[in-house]
């Protein structure tokens, strides 16, 4: 019985995740993250394939600046990081993937767990649940705020459930934990590492989104758009603006007159839209013709035609925003997803699956969510063979949204969701 | 004869220079450079009033926030600045006055140096000369780049002279080492401290502006503008950019829309206008709505009219733009300077009494600047009284402009300028 | 057998369709219109309800100026309206409502049919067909660009079945012949007059949207949008633009900067929005200061909450728009659309009723479209006391989109859309 | 004794001033103005010089469409212009040149008059003087609102003084009734048709432009603008706005994006700048993208230089606001002015020549304006081999600024003009 199993190990959940958050990391930067999780993975028995045996290099999207991952790594190995470990994960290239053979001849099922953090300041909010029990972010600016410190915890629980099992299971198991979900960029690169290629059945999904009492989980989640992520900078020409503003090409206002222009772009009839310029700097001083500005920003569409179209509306608005104000402009790619699109054959099996459990209360057959998702990545890589995935939501209630400083989620979620992957693990790899 | 006198203080001044060059502090956190003009000051004998003996500390513009002040007067400390200096200095109140009284009758003549650095990051070119002589800026991000490091030389070699010929002088001298030019926020504080209001002649001025040669200086500018410094905040509502876009309140926008009018303030028939949005940031991650931005702005006017006009023009605007987004705003008003107009009876004397100098080799009647000053509120200050004011500039060949990052001057200038100086304490205040 | 009556009007079907085009006339001001259209009907022995007797004059929008509305009636006494029935249209109240009771207890069943054209020059392009063939419009700037020419040619044709088989009916029967589609202006005060109140089944439908073939109809449709319409106009103060540009109070500025913003609304979770700047006109000469500026706009939501949405922030940035730029705004309500939702019971039987046709050759069960329609109001009003709507669509071939100079459909769509209600009310209302 | 003559002829100039207000015409369809004025000159004995011989056709500029010439030669030929003048003048060569030789070797004098109307809607006011005497324009939507009805009369009224003392004065008169001043758009093709090439006194000027008493002159102006007129098309596709947003081009927000960042053209440190988008028309109808826009705009600068600036900023950010909004744009060059610089020789001069004057009682030296004016291309060709001008003003006061719908000036200050030409002609071409 699943559900005993997960009770039992349910103060050992709390654990994992509340030790997770206190020390949160940005995406290619989970030096420690990884660490921490492949220690335990290993003494549970798992085979670790770790740094460029877990992603393919050349395939990340924004990694972060070499003094950055440099600064990172040294904190890493002053926090006790072991020399080995830190060197496969040089250079940002953290993750890993954890397999388990049963020996016995069966479906080979993937499951993904994402474990980065947001460059987001934790509240100090006394009635914050992290602050009140003393495990909030040890990181100025750095947030779990996305709830990736319960999604690491879920796979963890989930392989514990499957180390001790083993006996009573057939078939292979590929547990990834993947780096930089936020932004799109961690996925493409283990999915080009080939571990998708011969999944047949792949499950992923996300605490909360909608504020459902925990025990309520999604089979399937509808509605995920593809988006593409950009970082633009301008570069102008500065001048003192009390002097001389007419020898300055303002950087500022090129990047003022993109971000407005960019919300403007048309809606579609063929589907959902989206359109933000998340961050913006422009400027130096005061007094000066701004001669550089940044901005990150980011597009969505329902169809991969919907995605296109945003996608070359923005382009073409930024270079023409660049070349209004007589300034250079440079637009880098940093991040993609795909729309992805569960398989609905598995709406009826999840539903059998789970109906034993204690923990999974209700299953909800499909859910409408807008966000955008990498692990699009590895459930068309799965289809694309004729294998079967989905993404679910495993509710709990929300009092903030994600992203949000003071987000948090009812930890009851934790041992909901491993059950629910308990549940599908025996309902559909049982060996008998 | 001053010119002597100047040629063998040369090796001092520029050794000041490249001293002061090497470790510049930004307005209001000149702990190290206060400390460092005071020690030579009090050797020459000067009585020193510094901290709130100096400036009046409500009465200072744009003070940095308490925990920058702190950081920096701990490294002040760890540098060496004493203890009692930095009890005095405390809490950004920097600069000093210096005094001076030959116990005869005469006028009283007042001086204004100012001592403040930029936000800017040095450039490392080698062609640059602090860096081929090695006092390039210390502190990252923060330069000399406006030539003060040059001015508070020059007030150290008027101080030197006033000290070794106080015999052959008359009347009473005033030296202002002013903090946090830049912005326009120290003057006003000094001015308020009642040190202008007995001076019956006052002189300033600036390395550099037009390129001229070391020995051409001006006696007189016009031009100078009205000028008002905000920093802006807008407040609205993050929200996830997929899943709910309708629930943010776009303080990225809000910034951006006022950027873009703020720029099209109207011309103005009565003289010169100038708008600047110096910088601006906001938003805290790419596909989350911006919560914050930030603006650094400040307008400017031919006259005090045209100041008004588009100061109330700025602020109209930056409401409006708040509330088309139904975000907040707050408006801090952090520099001010006025309109100043030079004594033009200056004129002839300063070029008689320059006449004899080996140094200054051209005085120019007037030149035309547009940038702005917190010198104003001296100048109008003493004027109001019946006293004179003129604002010099001091010839150099530049290569880069104001503000820039490969900023420099011929240290010539120095030399010119303090005999300049010499010349008119010499001219004016001749004891018999 | 319908197809065979509907057979032999067409012609007669394909003349009124051209006379009517020959004649367009803007909502509110279809007098020659509704006298045609009322003559043919009481020449059927219809009985007729015009002026305030078929709608209710304050709950129009949008009604012209008085000052149009007295040119275009004094053309339409000259062309040959009968006073009497000039008398009763007077001052916009166009459009009429037919009525007809077969004696026999049933249903009652309501169509409607609009009646208005469009501001558009229509092309004379010789490929268009009402050129070839002599039909265009008579009226610079005033076309039949949106098929209500065959709208009211398809509602004399439901008239003349009706009113030629009332021994084999059973019930009775209200034509709705509306002006003012466009814009969303005259279906309210239709139902404000009470027409709806009682009825049971209620027909309407538009010809193309998309582009079936002639026979091909659709039973119901989804997406119709709540919309609201304003007039929006800005008042500032000219100046001479060399002279004096600060006296001038800019109120093309705060039209563009509104228009700018409009478009960028932020998108919203719960369904389609959509939001146009259809017009806008500013200033009166180049060297002058604009003072007058006016905007006419529209926003659309999928809810009623998200209409109300998109509606305030139109409302809230207009507003800030003026307030910007130191001008005034007066935002004046013209029209108004409901979200509506046909009920899907009507579509088997439309598909069991229209299975004799000849001339419908397959219905489809639903078609999504994206535009708003005011006989929305109708329907809410009908479905509220249980009766049953639907809005269809009626197939041709399109080779320009609605509102084109060249907008055209085959004439055959009449026939077709004439056969379709027909069949319904020898379905619905048959007598025995 | 000049005031004299002006005194006897004042009742006549009323007379004509008040009759060619009540007729205003817009620039290059001034055909009654021009007639009603070569009549009366034709009655003084003037040579005169009309259509293709006064001005060079080509070198027009914003000539009107040629449907709006036709209907107003129309208009002109029910009125009753000459059919002999109607046929030079047709297609836009409105305008005429008058001279006068003495026969007498002497110099040989200039002077333009400009004849235009504006397009504005003239006040109803009854307060308005030309209402109260029922002397208002009688055209809708054109109004002499900048008193070049007042121009062309003291263009009469000099021309009277030349005929009736033609015996005391000696060398040559030109006279140069000027149409299409507004814009700078009909100077050009005068000075191309050869008339200034040998004139070596030329004399212009304008009524108020400050408010000064009647009687004050000024003998010179500075600060005429350079400027350059452009009219914008934008091109870009229509769609239906509810339906599909996505298949617009928006040139609607092309010109609204152009617009916005024309105004924020950075000033520039040598001089006055000038921008004005003067008119914008965009779209058709409320819910269609719109398809088309147009804008009418304006720079001007202090120097040629900054005019260039201004000029290529703007052409700049429109191509550029195309660009951004997916459409076409087609900018034509509609007028232009160039910078002008009065004689200062003749200050004393016209202050000697005037000091005899009743009429004139106060000759200021020098005022500064800020507009543009085409009389440049005459002053700068007379200038260019040598010959004097100016640009002079004669006081008014002004309860309301030039181009205002109740703009109106003192009839009194006809007088005082027409004496000042005649004193400067009796002073510097007396014969003897």
């Amino acid at each position: 019985m699943t559900s005993e199993f997960v009770k039992n190990l349910t103060p050992q959940l709390v654990e994992w995740r509340r030790t997770l958050h206190s020390l949160p990391e940005l995406g290619f930067m989970e030096y420690i993250t990884t660490y921490r999780i492949g220690k335990e993975l290993e003494k549970m028995g798992f085979t670790l394939h770790i740094g460029k045996d877990a992603l393919q290099e050349d395939a990340r999207l924004g990694v972060p600046k070499k003094e950055a991952l440099d600064a990172h790594e040294e904190k890493a190995a002053a926090w006790g990081v072991e020399k080995e470990w830190l060197e496969k994960l040089s250079g940002g290239n953290t993750g890993l993937v954890a397999t388990w053979d049963t020996g016995r001849a069966g479906d080979h099922i993937g499951f993904r767990f994402d474990i980065d953090a947001l460059p987001i300041l934790e509240s100090a909010d006394e009635s914050h649940l992290p602050c009140k029990h003393e495990f909030s972010s040890g990181e100025p600016n750095v947030m779990h705020a996305c709830g990736h410190d319960g999604h690491a915890t879920i796979g963890l629980g989930t392989a514990k459930y499957i180390a001790e099992h083993t006996n009573e299971l057939k078939g292979k198991f590929t547990l990834l934990f993947q780096p930089a979900e936020e932004g799109g960029r961690g996925a493409r690169a283990m999915v080009a590492k080939g571990w998708l290629d011969d999944v047949d059945y792949f499950y992923s999904g996300h605490i909360g989104i909608h504020s459902y009492p925990v025990g309520t989980i999604a089979a399937t989640t509808t509605g995920f758009l593809a988006s593409t992520k950009y970082n633009v900078s301008f570069k102008g020409v500065s001048s003192h603006a009390g002097m001389h503003p007419e020898l300055g090409k303002n950087a500022l206002l090129a990047a003022t007159t993109a971000a407005n222009n960019l919300y403007a772009i048309p809606r579609h009839f063929d589907g959902v839209t989206r359109v933000n310029v998340g961050r913006l700097t422009a400027g130096s001083g005061r007094n000066i013709i701004p001669e550089d500005s940044y901005m990150e920003i980011e597009v969505r569409g329902e169809t991969h035609a919907i995605g296109d179209y945003m996608a070359e509306s923005a382009l073409r608005i930024i270079k023409a925003a660049a070349d209004m104000h007589d300034v250079t402009c440079t637009i880098e790619p940093v991040g993609v997803t795909e729309v992805m699109t569960c398989n609905e054959e598995l709406i009826p099996k999840i539903q059998e699956w789970c109906a034993p459990s204690e923990l999974v209360t209700e299953v909800i057959p499909s859910v409408p969510v807008s966000g955008s998702e990498d692990a699009s990545f590895m459930m068309n890589k799965v289809q694309e063979h004729g294998g079967k995935a989905t993404y679910m939501l495993f509710g709990t209630k929300l009092d903030f949204p994600h992203h949000h400083p003071q987000f948090d989620y009812e930890e009851g979620v934790l041992a909901a969701a491993v059950d629910t992957f308990a549940s599908i693990i025996k309902g559909g790899s049982s060996n008998g």
